[in-house]
């Protein structure tokens, strides 16, 4: 027996879950992960992920890792997971790692994407996948008042009260918006994000697009640090986990 | 009071439901839509729609029209009917048009959509929305040996033995396959379709694109009317009825 670190990317539907992080008597991510591999090993170990998710919250490609001391090959933590969690989540690799890699703190950023259903007739089809607006919204009005938040900030004013994060200043790399016919997909890249970070960004900009808080309410909040310069605080069901960026230092033995 | 027909523009989840009609007892799209009219007029009326679905097949833009004397203005159809069935029905547009607009009746084509999800994991977000096909695809010989079915032909070879139609004779009008990434996009287009013509027909395609069976199925399947000459039939969840063209003798009076 030898001891692993298995690196886990996992795709999952937010929508039956109470969130990534486990919780006592709650259907969650980490806690359905863990129960699979206690069916495959009979052990009791941890995940940890680059990052949790609210419930409802969507992920494409989120990252987890554990250590286990096993002789299953690696292949029994991808078909096995899969086999013993609900049908909402799926492995999509899984890959034995040097100890130095960890889900959390080798990341260097994380990219999530939200969707917007903009049209004045609600969905069925996007119902649990996107967050329906049925006002008309000015894009491109909303497209420049995001430039302002492009590099380091203090963003205190676009953080929950329960935020845990040791300090509101984050590197925002990337906040674009694509148009797809009625769909808006807004793709947010930063260092590390804030809790509800997303989905009040998203809020004021769709607030801003509508005409009804001032366009440069961005600016406004960066300096004031008051969260109630902004936009509503948008639903879960629209917001997905994309996908993490990590360090190069750490090796990667075996992959499937 | 006068009597108004009404043609209602309807987008469907069909994870839920047992297809478009009504069933006793059991969930179906317009055995709820019927329902919803019956609490908004206290009327028993009939909802005629351009054609079927199956159970698990969704709708994009279905149409269907019935007939009704009363006082409600047209909104109370669109937001009442959306108010009253479950969320995996949407009305998207309702309008009054004159008598001689029949759902099924006045449509010359329809087009529907069929997503395949093609990678070796399977999906949790896409589960209920396309199918997976885990062997790798030749798309290219996949689009040459459809190219056969363009036109009028006898379609024998592609219908299930419950088919009610009484021609198998269709005019298909395209039927092409996009790529984005691992999803496969088939968007097929003709003046009407034998029941589960789409699904045995991309079936066969994935089964050509797979190798697993000649690249000339298609042209064999016309020739010899002979159903085992085909793929598999594919299961409904990848399966969209994307919309209905009319002709255009019909009056529209009111729109909302």
């Amino acid at each position: 027996m030898t001891m692993r670190r298995i690196k886990l990317t996992v795709e999952y539907d937010g929508t039956g879950f109470h969130g990534w992080q486990r919780q006592p008597d709650k259907v969650t991510v980490q806690g359905e992960i863990e129960k699979a591999i206690r069916i495959l090993t009979s052990q009791d170990i941890t995940v940890y992920a680059s990052g949790r998710t609210d419930a409802g919250v969507h992920g494409k490609e989120q990252v987890c890792h554990f250590e286990i001391d096993c002789r299953h090959p690696l292949v029994a933590f991808k078909d096995g997971i899969n086999r013993f969690t609900s049908e909402g989540i799926s492995i999509l690799k899984a890959e034995v790692v040097s100890e130095n890699f960890h889900a959390r703190f080798s990341a260097i950023a994380r990219q999530y994407e939200f969707l917007v259903l903009n049209r004045r007739a609600p969905s069925s089809l996007w119902r649990h996948r996107a967050v329906h607006v049925l006002h008309p919204l000015d894009i491109d009005l909303m497209r420049k008042s995001l430039e302002c938040l492009i590099g380091e900030h203090d963003f205190s004013a676009f953080r929950a009260s329960s935020c845990e994060s040791s300090t509101p200043v984050c590197a925002m790399q990337k906040f674009t918006v694509e148009q797809d016919g009625d769909l808006l997909k807004f793709k947010i890249k930063a260092d590390h994000f804030l809790h509800n970070m997303i989905r009040i960004t998203v809020g004021t900009a769709i607030d801003i697009g509508r005409g009804i808080i001032p366009a440069d309410s961005f600016e406004v909040m960066l300096k004031s640090k008051d969260r109630n310069d902004g936009g509503k605080t948008l639903p879960p069901q629209g917001l997905y986990f994309d996908k993490v960026y990590y360090r190069d230092d750490y090796t990667i033995y075996e992959s499937c």
